[in-house]
């Protein structure tokens, strides 16, 4: 492991001119990867901008410290991106393109002839950190904000089974670097906005329960959305809510992205594989939370669900 | 510092038949500080025993390994008890007669021949994993769980202000020795009854917002603790949902304890001081949380509310 450390290092201190790509419906792992890296190559006087689909509002204080630069693009860097479909409106731009793949997932599918994936950091900024290290980056405090955010979201806030006591350990080093975890914490993790809370409303109200009560699925119709005027921001961290119920051993979150289309999230609480789950339908991601897309109309959909459900019970 | 760790660590290995303390209302910290100590204690060939009020349900898991022992006190060691008042039940048996208190409260009051009192640790159970080391204590699975279930208690799972690196480096230490955080963070974090569940949706419905939504207000009515049957434990932890809204600055929770008689939670942002807010109504408690009791209609208690939310916003 240390190798491949030493390895992505050299590449980053070689080369010049940075697109760093981030995953579409970016979350703070996806984006405090993408901003600590761009922060810490500028530090070391290179080139650097931070390719997303969007920025949630939640996040923009992420990028304080960026100097935004204009380049052509000569190295293409992916962090925490697990396939190259998850680039969203960027894929067709990128692909093939990536030069080196930073990631923690150990699904990871692209094909870069540079790879530091370690599938035992509960976030990628836990690799960045490490990386950091190697490559003689100082984690300012604008930096230490980028990996304690993308570190305390992928965990929970450090309740999730991926943590581990070098996560822990890790956070702490980041912590005494100097990073704002009372705003961060309260913004993450605290403050709900009113429509997010309208959101949770309406979709307890589409809770239901099969496997005798050992799943539970709800589901984030297009009319739900529409209804409460949610976006992106508001709809995430939604499919932690039915794995909490107490008893459910797998947690699915139905998210309709268009008639017909739907994204689903499966959360487990470890009994059950949920990459395993999901690659039954092309989808993929961690063992207790994993991801896939489904056609069909909400009813169909949720009944195939059910039906793999049963079969992994 | 050093020197309190090392005095109590004597004083322990030099009695025996202890009798160690518990606040009333007891949470993770308090028990996880007596049942560690109490493990401790007999792990060295000593008699100890831990005084409760109640003991909850989802920390029953935390007697696990503790032999019963009938003895005659000797020794009284008290734990999180940051005050003699809070013995509940226990007062009038051990007023004026402990010998040990361990506290990370920093205002403590308790008259102890010896004081262990920390105020810097965000958990009482931070201060035994130190005291254990002194002592020679091997910290066993048991052990570790207890300790791990007081400091994520107390730190609301390392989310709020409290945690300090030296928080999650110790925590990280306790989760090596083998403590089973996936089962303590899952009951204590995680899971929610279906009843919870159904009582945050009906109470969600009743949220209203006042003083240009600088207040946000949600009622328990009995009506709706019937219709869901909710007991105390599903009533616990509701008054933090208003105060979590965006932009609200005073977050109030009528409780309807019997016809036209309210229980009402004050929780602030810290611009208010929610207790000179309950003292008004004859009520008390910290600067960001506090209640009081208030008589009348809902109407009518709501409006009370509201015209001195007017007054300090």
């Amino acid at each position: 492991m240390n190798e491949q450390y030493k390895a992505a290092a050299e590449f980053l201190s070689r080369r010049d001119c940075f697109d760093i790509l981030t995953h579409d419906y970016p979350d703070g792992d996806t984006l405090g990867s993408g901003f600590a890296l761009c922060l810490a190559l500028q530090q070391l006087g290179k080139k650097a901008r931070v390719i997303t689909t969007s920025l949630p509002k939640d996040y923009t204080f992420l990028q304080k410290g960026i100097v935004p630069q204009s380049f052509e693009t000569q190295t293409v860097v992916s962090v925490d991106v697990a396939d190259e479909k998850l680039l969203g409106c960027h894929r067709e731009a990128y692909s093939g393109r990536i030069d080196l793949c930073i990631d923690h997932h150990m699904t990871n599918r692209i094909q870069a002839p540079l790879r530091l994936v370690d599938g035992h950091a509960a976030a990628n900024c836990e690799i960045l950190f490490r990386l950091f290290k190697v490559m003689g980056v100082t984690v300012t405090r604008e930096i230490a904000d980028n990996l304690y955010t993308g570190i305390s979201t992928d965990t929970g806030c450090f309740r999730y089974t991926n943590t581990t006591s070098d996560t822990l350990r890790t956070a702490a080093d980041i912590i005494d670097l100097g990073c704002d975890t009372a705003y961060i914490n309260k913004v993450m993790f605290e403050t709900k906005t009113r429509k997010k809370l309208a959101l949770e409303r309406e979709v307890y109200n589409t809770m239901e329960y099969c496997c005798g009560d050992r799943c539970a699925i709800i589901a984030v119709t297009l009319d739900i959305q529409n209804k409460v005027g949610a976006g992106d921001s508001e709809l995430e961290g939604l499919a932690s809510i039915p794995r909490q119920v107490e008893g459910v051993k797998i947690g699915i979150t139905l998210r309709e992205k268009s008639t017909g289309e739907f994204k689903i999230s499966v959360r487990t609480d470890g009994d059950v594989n949920a990459a395993e789950f999901c690659s039954r339908f092309g989808g993929g991601g961690h063992a207790a939370a994993a991801g896939c897309s489904l056609k069909g109309s909400l009813e169909e959909v949720k009944n195939t669900l059910k039906s793999a459900v049963k079969d992994v019970l």
